[in-house]
């Protein structure tokens, strides 16, 4: 770094994101007996609460991992080694669930898909239809892809499965859309929805959930993946749910508050915001690349633009690291960097959670300060443009 | 709960235990980006402070999950389904491993001892002689349990494989005594130490750790576990260890100040401190049973006695859980219940962490208070036994 920042730092990663003061004061307490009544009234809000945010009435299941651990949980109580899923390529992260998938026996068939314009949904019903012993166990989607800046329409891929009549558990990753994006998990018969602690939900690295459908709850009963931590049927024992070990007691101080949070604002109106602030990012970045020589939008697909996070393409040639060094250890603006092959290629700039319009015009100043000093060309008005977004 | 609890809660459980205010005020503060340099100099600080009081120069792996995470961790790392593992039952927790490894596929050896007196150690180098063909991959040991207040000698047992000059790995969980009883990693040839966040080292829960040997690495090399969440190779990427996933920034934060509170205490004055205070309640509860009528310790090894946990066997026919009703109900007391089949027919005082004189003595006294309120026949002298004994 080259010298002691100063201000607060613009927090713009889209993960984790911004945790507001009153989550931190809410943790910020001695702790409690996790068997004692008190934390198992705490537990029982916390459940009810998430699962209104993921509009399901179905099962849930909170772990003491990250996200990754969520998608473990799902994979290892539902499949046996050997059988298949079918996994939608969008990026990053749906490389990694293909990833995990093969690392704990099972056979993954990707879906191929162009990064920049997402699955096309004829080509999932195509594959399905074809699938007529019904080899193909579940369709794992993730709903935002956190590395392209792109969400998936799963109603779509919902009506692929029914069309097909095929029986496949439909999986989903919102670990980037959860409180951010629209998500309906029992009315898009969703069966298995994974989520985060540090994104929408405004919380420490920490705890992850998913909810489970109850014709998932089912198929689980046949899994025969070894498994212990992740074991569903170990946190059965007790209500809502027991953990495998100690319960993560702060994180449900900190969740309580957030909860309380959202509902204050309204689910509704949380989306909205999310909506209203990504719009204005996007016409920043329009604004940068309209003379065809500055940074554009990686995704290509204008009605699946993510509103959790948008994803920066760099000119050609131009690497996105110098200008968030200086970002950073200039201005104290943390911005996201390129994941896998994206690296120095892209950079993203989160914008959900715990923000608001001076937060984000802030950041996209900053940013365009920080391309001019890195000397990144760029076409001047990004936050004229998303200033009149944000008034419209 | 009867009425709304007054003044601070006196807490006493085994785990988790008291979050020291400078913990809870290092955790306070917003998140940074958990690939920024920042954060990695942090890391780094706390993986050299962790090994420091685990005593290891070999490798560690920290994992956003609570300390069944981190043994699922080493389980999975270094073997294959079917290998062999002994088990040297100490109590629930010994019975809890013994799961987990059948669970992932393992097949389990039990050697069997007694739970209030503990493993014989002839026995296990009996054992141990017996295995010509070297089928046991590894011995497990609960260093401290937790359920029975009873630790284990584990230079005994590492003497034991070495005069049978059995080549099994020596895995050792020091959830309850890292920090809190004598432990040393390398000067001992242990070659998995499973550590949590929320005992000894005085955090909230949600994260944990596995000092791993260069035996014990070599030995993963071979390893055909299906795993991903905790795989260590997937961790290997970055430096000082990368996580599956994002990491716990906030857990990090904790962590850096709690090590430097130990620090500046010296953790051989840690280590002195929980047995200063351990003895007091040991002689309170002696001084409870004098007469034969009264609760007695649990562990009938007066050489085994753990300086982080006392259990106490209640009365024949008496009960604890009233007594450790009223306790919190009506004083803000929070003492352990029994685990498994000891339920109502132990209590547990845990005296782990960030404890001194005041606050033992408070909640012996209490403890008293309750009994005396719940009917529990006990002799009484115990607090004066335990301000005797610190005094000395």
């Amino acid at each position: 770094m080259n010298a002691k920042p100063r201000g607060r730092q613009f927090f713009n990663n889209p993960g984790p994101t911004n945790i507001p003061d009153r989550v931190l004061r809410a943790m910020d307490r001695p702790v409690i007996d996790f068997l004692s009544e008190e934390f198992v009234a705490i537990q029982h809000a916390c459940h009810a609460g998430v699962k209104r945010v993921m509009k399901t009435d179905q099962t849930l299941y909170m772990y003491t991992a990250t996200g990754h651990g969520a998608w473990e949980a799902a994979i290892c109580n539902l499949f046996s080694p050997g059988e298949k899923i079918l996994m939608i390529e969008s990026g990053y992260f749906s490389e990694s669930w293909s990833q995990m998938g093969k690392n704990l026996g099972l056979e993954v068939e990707t879906l191929a898909a162009d990064w920049r314009k997402g699955l096309d949904v004829g080509k999932l019903a195509e594959r399905l239809a074809q699938d007529k012993g019904h080899e193909i166990k579940a369709v794992l989607a993730v709903h935002n892809e956190t590395a392209t800046g792109m969400f998936l329409p799963m109603p779509e891929i919902r009506r692929a499965l029914d069309e097909t009549r095929h029986p496949a558990l439909l999986l989903s990753d919102t670990i980037s859309s959860l409180v951010s994006l629209e998500y309906k998990m029992d009315a898009w018969g969703i069966d298995i929805t994974v989520g985060g602690s540090q994104k929408g939900l405004m919380l420490p690295t920490g705890m992850s959930m998913t909810g489970v459908s109850a014709k998932a709850l089912d198929v689980a009963r046949k899994s025969k993946m070894p498994r212990h931590y992740f074991n569903w049927n170990l946190m059965n024992g007790r209500q809502p749910q027991g953990f495998v070990g100690t319960a993560p007691v702060h994180m449900f101080f900190g969740l309580q508050e957030s909860l309380k949070m959202i509902e204050e604002e309204g689910l509704d109106a949380v989306i909205d915001r999310h909506s209203r602030l990504a719009e204005a990012t996007r016409a920043a970045v329009r604004a940068w690349g309209a003379d065809g020589k500055g940074p554009q939008l990686y995704c290509q697909s204008p009605d699946r633009l993510s509103n959790s996070v948008t994803t920066v393409m760099m000119p050609e040639g131009v690497s996105s690291d110098p200008m968030r060094k200086i970002a950073i250890d200039r201005f104290n603006l943390s911005l996201g960097g390129g994941l896998g092959p994206l690296a120095g290629k892209v950079f993203r700039i989160g914008h959900l959670g715990d923000l608001n319009e001076p937060m984000l015009l802030g950041c996209l100043a900053t940013t365009e300060l920080a391309m001019k000093a890195a000397g990144v060309p760029f076409a001047s008005g990004g936050v004229d443009a998303a200033v009149a977004s944000l008034a419209a």
